[in-house]
């Protein structure tokens, strides 16, 4: 299949971490691993010419096509991309934004099942993060390292005895792992806990982040959970302190959910009702107010509130109202009004269809 | 038909006033004249004795129900009548809040199809109101006149050969009229013109009030513009003065909407569809909301951006989700947090009914 059909297909699908499916899958939405690490043989990308680059590129794509996971894979040259199909592979977060708007030579090689992604010439000559769908670091540790073993035995990592693996960044300097959990907590932010959690985290050395990482805002609830400092820490430690500090998240969202129920529920009940009715009204809607709908209707779902839609429809919707998605699917490039318009009739046909599929006769798009 | 049966039926009728026809429908609710008299051997109300009061209402009754329309009439009296029905008929605008507020004896006749009101020992002896809906001031003209001649046939009316009608308060000395039309102006007030045109109402010596009269808040963008004097000008003056505004105002009202629909379609009909969307959605609402989603809805339909529903429809939610007819059709007596819930369910039972009827199957009310 060549680039173009299979990023049409992808725009269309859903994705390792948005299924809605795992362990936890009411609060966490995704758990992800990413390895940083460099050649031996070339200096940092700070330092690294054109000429290191393309060289640095070309060996590891080598070594990842040479794995025995080759034949999932899809190899993305990033400078042969256009903006739009780049900012798609980001609202996927198969890439960061750095890499997509980077410059020079730069790619990732990524899987069908959107299970990992491999960046080349990122802010390390090599930037690999595994994921998957609810609580399941497990999982994604194993994949990583499975990873992480194939591509050392065709390469050299710069590596320390003392420090450990080296990164551009001294943060990332030591196991070069960052693992991170992606919760969604519509009733923790409503009921006005958030903040004084999040304090309690960033002394456990703990970083919370918006959907798309470093900078991004908490759009939509959701918030990634990750470690800090990676220096001084083993894999097995830094695994441990996540392991444990994420159920007592989850415990908090549950209790938070259970609250909400129990004092007002019909409030609660009306805000995700109407949060429901608007998305399948309106005519005109922003992205962010499409988050903060269907993170209400998310929760909505878990309480058993709302029944005409389920969580993979609810998550897909999360991302293919995003900007490039939203252009991907309508076809067109779209400017900012022109996408709040098409996001809409998007919205409408999406849940009417969704509501038709369980009525004889939905009722007609007003569109 | 006893009166709790008539009282019953009128609750879950549309009444003469929200019909939605009429000419100049669209824009024109409704028009009403209302001509205040007083019996000339009694004193005024301020004076009037217990006694007095007893007789001025025998007297008036006798005298309305030996009329040529006496089998159309219900004769009401509000002494012997619970709060909540007192209620109803101000929610109706076939009493004033005066009359269901006050005390000693007092009543109302009205006719089944809610084309007259006859109020007697309000603020004055006789308060007699005629409605139509939409714009048609000749209509009430002539049914108006029409009492006031019947019963001047059996009563004497204090009356001065200088001054015309007396009545109890100055302002309506003179022909006793008051000539009222009820307008929907939702574009003027979205396009923030409606303050300018009020001011220039009042210079031309016009009022402008709320949905229910004097001192009452301009609910779902509805405006009742009335004369103000009634002393040194003929009946004739004040309904040609009248009768030459309204057309102007209903023509900037058009051209408001027309500007909007230029202007920025998109955001209107999203206003409109959201409006509509959250009606059929909310699991607890004001009847402020409620008045203010509905004016958008009522707009909707005249400007073609919502066919799930029509005017009559319409006018028969502004009417029946306000608190006495809520309580009324719901049976039972609900303090406000529960009428708010109570009238979520009711407009969702209505608008899923409603779309339910056009479609084979409607979705399933979630409450």
């Amino acid at each position: 299949m060549d680039l173009v059909r299979e990023l049409e297909q992808m725009t269309r699908s859903r994705g390792e971490w948005l299924k809605g499916s795992g362990p936890e899958s009411d609060i966490v939405i995704s758990s992800r691993i990413r390895l940083a690490r460099n050649l031996a043989s070339y200096p940092f990308m700070s330092r690294a010419t054109e000429a290191d680059r393309q060289r640095i590129q070309e060996t590891l794509k080598e070594a990842i096509l040479a794995s025995p996971d080759a034949s999932q894979c899809i190899y993305i040259d990033l400078e042969q991309l256009d903006l739009l199909d780049r900012q798609l592979l980001v609202e996927r977060q198969l890439i960061s934004r750095e890499l997509a708007e980077g410059k020079g030579p730069r790619s990732v090689v990524i899987d069908r099942a959107e299970r990992f992604s491999l960046m080349i010439n990122e802010e390390d000559h090599l930037r690999m993060t595994a994921m998957a769908s609810g609580l399941n670091l497990e999982e994604v540790w194993q994949r990583g390292n499975q990873w992480d073993d194939w591509i050392e035995q065709k390469v050299v990592y710069a590596f320390d005895e003392k420090l450990g693996f080296l990164t551009a960044c001294p943060t990332n300097v030591g196991t070069g792992i960052r693992v991170s959990v992606m919760l969604h907590l519509p009733a923790l932010v409503l009921t006005r806990q958030i903040e004084k959690i999040f304090r309690s985290l960033q002394k456990l050395d703990l970083a919370v982040r918006g959907l798309h990482g470093e900078g991004s805002q908490a759009t939509g609830d959701f918030y990634q959970i990750s470690n800090q400092a990676t220096l001084g820490l083993s894999e097995q430690e830094i695994m441990k302190r996540l392991g444990d500090i994420i159920p007592v998240i989850i415990d908090y969202e549950r209790k938070a959910r259970e609250l909400l129920v129990r004092e007002n529920p019909q409030n609660l009940h009306d805000r995700i009702s109407r949060a429901f009715g608007i998305l399948r009204t309106a005519q005109t809607i922003s992205s962010e107010e499409t988050m903060h709908l269907l993170s209400s209707v998310r929760m909505g779902v878990h309480l058993g509130l709302i029944h005409e839609i389920g969580i993979p429809k609810v998550n897909e919707l999360f991302l293919q109202t995003q900007p490039a998605h939203l252009q991907k699917i309508a076809g067109a490039e779209l400017d900012s009004t022109d996408r709040d318009i098409e996001r809409a009739r998007f919205l409408r046909r999406c849940l009417n269809k969704e509501e038709g599929a369980e009525s004889s006769q939905g009722p007609s798009s007003s569109g």
